[in-house]
């Protein structure tokens, strides 16, 4: 199989797109993704890009995309987060992850960052122990918080 | 007493990083602070900021900050991120920490975000049960991980 793995172009967004929704269906959250095809293109290849992102190719084929941005930590200053890895379902276990994630590695490398921050869910156990066996430090005294869209319009309500 | 939330200036850094350091004492890992006052200046204040920070005051001193940035969730698009909300420890108790993420969350309503997330130690009993308060979702499920400086150099030395 010929693996490649490149940086994204805006017509490969409906792709990745699919990819998006395949993921929030394994979260059990299909219905939660907003953004379109339209969206992403904007918002990852304007002049002021919000986002970079690499896809994986089998043979041609766009199976897998790893999806980063900076952030700043109080701490250690320019930091990469890698907001989204996924492979499709058909090709978990091929290795494209690892070529993915090895791109992401020597990227934020290349960009002189301290730190590579994620997220996982404690029950997705294949993925964590994916993780652990590159270095990477699941940390599960930390829990992440969100106010949402409703969230934020009753707590202004409250003002 | 007088509480002031404004805007933070190049020349309040140095409070800000004295802020940081109180944290991350409490958070028992103040040797993991790098980011010096004048890389602070740098990021927060240049052609293309890395952060916005506001600070409170109560009588005219800066005794808390909240310093947010935004990121790219490929479900909701661009979401505000809350680094920090600190409020110096002499200070706790005194409301300040209400109205600094007041003024995040106007923030984030004016800049037009679906969500704001943040981080938060799964023992810090109190910092949950203000922000649960506040209407935030505690995502216990969910956990952080983070890929440091050595673990990059390991993990480009196996390449």
């Amino acid at each position: 199989m010929d693996y490649t793995i490149r940086k994204a172009k805006p017509n490969d967004m409906s792709k990745v797109l699919d990819l998006i929704k395949e993921l929030a269906l394994f979260e059990r959250e299909v219905n939660a993704v907003e953004v379109s095809v339209e969206q992403l293109e904007k918002d990852g290849f304007g002049a002021a890009p919000k986002f970079t992102c690499f896809v994986g190719e089998i043979n041609g084929t766009i199976e897998g995309m790893a999806l980063v941005y900076y952030r700043y930590s109080t701490w250690k200053g320019h930091v990469l987060h890698l907001e989204d890895l996924i492979v499709s379902e058909a090709k978990r276990g091929s290795g494209l992850g690892t070529k993915l994630l090895d791109q992401v590695v020597v990227f934020a490398h290349d960009m002189g960052v301290k730190r590579i921050s994620w997220e996982v869910l404690d029950w997705n156990k294949d993925a964590i122990r994916f993780y652990e066996n590159k270095g990477a430090k699941v940390m599960r005294d930390w829990d992440v918080v969100q106010l949402n869209e409703t969230g934020i319009k009753n707590y202004l309500s409250k003002l």
